[in-house]
């Protein structure tokens, strides 16, 4: 684990607004691979693995919406 | 990640009815893809992998049901 | 995306009961495929790729379980 | 779709303690497969390839994990 | 299905520690199995087809981070 | 089941902050593969498997996600 990663961008789930919160989503389903695989190069190999698989796009599109859920509890939607 | 893609349009949650709430649903699920993978010609090579394998239909299905319990939640149900 | 498919039937969560609740998850779980995959000629040459095959059966029924969460909280469980 | 079949057991959320919650559980899961393959002999004939693959039995407890989650909140956690 | 096995060791959601929820989860996670698959010879014969197998690894993992999040509510969290 | 393993560190959900939030949330995912396989010599045999992956790397960011949900419940999302 490469304990020098961050996270939670800016430490906080709270965004002004829902398309900051989806942006925040995004970054944290990526930081959890970044963490574990902290191998730049190989990140980089695996990258096509997924950007041009169907099936691994829609499974990226889970996380987000996941990660996403929290992410607009926390700011109570928005409302 | 194309920075210029607008995840959640309208950038609110809020919607007047549940098929409107739905038809959002399958926007942010699909505008996740699009972040993933900017490149629109792929995109569209990838199309048939999904639209034509029961597998993956399943799998955006739950994607979808994954978005839409946010947005729910976000629009009191429609009550 | 078609849109003329209505994906909410009745454009509402609330049912009478949970049975009529578990239709409407189901039949929601369906629509999001029929949005997807418009044409009804492929739809029927999917059919038996998820009705014969044990993993896709079981995760319809994922799909399912998650839309009925939505729809259960949105009528207070019928309690 | 079968629509004789009755999705629900007893047309209820609410059980007298946990076990019978997970019962429940367990059932409505299987009841959506009944319903997504009416073909009892169909059913029969895919049984092994469930009860006999690890990928498969885990799926099914992904699936019975989400029902019970939503059982177990219309029935307060029994507490 | 074994109607013997007892699904909810305790019959109750409640316990003292996250720890010892964390433990009734993974418990609950392979109860399922067992209901599902209830001769013990086959179930010997499948487990190093998960113990050994990184992807199924990762699924148990996902059946028990689902039954815990149904636990910890049930416990407000042991706050 | 390797009992001795502590499957949540310091016996409690609450944390600090998000990040702290976070990296529990790593901890718990990994822990459940260490309790299911308690072989470390087999556990660092999968490795690569896993960290090589694209797949597997999207599977471990959704339990991930999973366990985070619940964390960042207990903390009252750290507002």
């Amino acid at each position: 684990m490469a304990d020098e990663v961050q996270m939670v961008p800016g430490n906080s789930l709270i965004t002004k607004t829902p398309e900051e919160g989806r942006q925040l989503a995004v970054k944290m389903a990526r930081l959890v691979i970044k963490v574990t695989q902290p191998d730049a190069a190989m990140r980089d190999k695996l990258r096509p693995d997924y950007a041009e698989d169907a099936g691994l796009l829609i499974a990226i599109g889970q996380v987000v919406a996941t990660e996403f859920a929290t992410i607009a509890t926390a700011n109570n939607y928005w409302r």
